[in-house]
């Protein structure tokens, strides 16, 4: 499954209802608020807020997959292509920030 | 490029490096910044803090793919496999959520 | 009730307990999650889930007043005392930002 | 200095503008910018990229500082009084949360 193909299963959802892609800032401020329930998790499972570590590890990944769910609304809302995106940012990695840290 | 594929291309970039995968509340706060850069530029490109558009569309893409990658990260760190996570979001689109949007 | 008063009140309630104040990193994951549930309430009230105005308005004010708690808690447990802070804030807004925008 | 001291000091920078406030989800997106930059701090002073401790300390307040700024300009904006909203949070506290955690 591509970054581009998650967002073509968003778009495919999306595309059912009348409403479509929210504004921008309205995608953003639901972002916003998906990356809090990530901050939430991460408090439960590995901060002071301690739950039971089976039900909650499997719930951070779905809030995390929430985060990337918006992100490709707003891609698709934009016309952009994540693969591409991502790509970018590897090439970023790989080059102006290779020796950022320390190698092995 | 899957969402397993691209945990994997961050992973061979972060196992080069001795410093590993950050403490989730570490990653946490780097994602927190990623995602406030993206709302610097919907603030630049849809805001009240216009800039020329094709410079910022470009930048957008870049920004939502620094917020997958640190993700990516968190994921990683925590053995969640996000091809998982999203099929999970997914399902709960057409399952709970149908019927929460008129549709067309 | 300056912003100092302020810290002085979650101070006071917080040394109730044993707890006492967390770590930077799980404040500032919570700190994330309250600022989520602002952006979630900007959607209720000017956004595309719009709700009945007189509840949300009130609800905004508090979502706001929990960030402000969630910081008093991060300065307390750093010793910061945010009138300073907010002095030096303001002082950037005087002086290099002055001329950032056109006057009336 | 009061929380609504602050909002009137905001106030009264913002009125010299022709700008005026911006729209709730342009502030919003502004905020989450501005607490991306405590994540930032956050890391620097207590994580995996330290630095040196007395520049970073006077930063990480200020960071905030610009947080409560953005804070009062969606109050402001909207005609929230933060010291009744800051009031009803403390009401919270010592209500429906006392006993949430061990005392002392």
């Amino acid at each position: 499954m591509s970054l581009k193909e998650s967002q073509d299963r968003v778009d495919e959802w999306v595309q059912q209802y009348k409403m479509g892609y929210w504004k921008p800032h309205e995608i953003f401020a639901r972002l916003a608020e998906e990356v809090g329930e990530v901050g939430r998790e991460i408090n439960h499972q590995f901060g002071p807020k301690k739950k039971k570590a089976g039900e909650e590890e499997h719930n951070l990944g779905v809030e995390m997959a929430d985060v990337i769910f918006t992100l490709c609304c707003l891609a698709n809302s934009q016309g952009i292509n994540l693969n591409e995106s991502f790509d970018r940012v590897m090439e970023k990695c790989y080059g102006r920030d290779k020796d950022r840290f320390e190698k092995k």
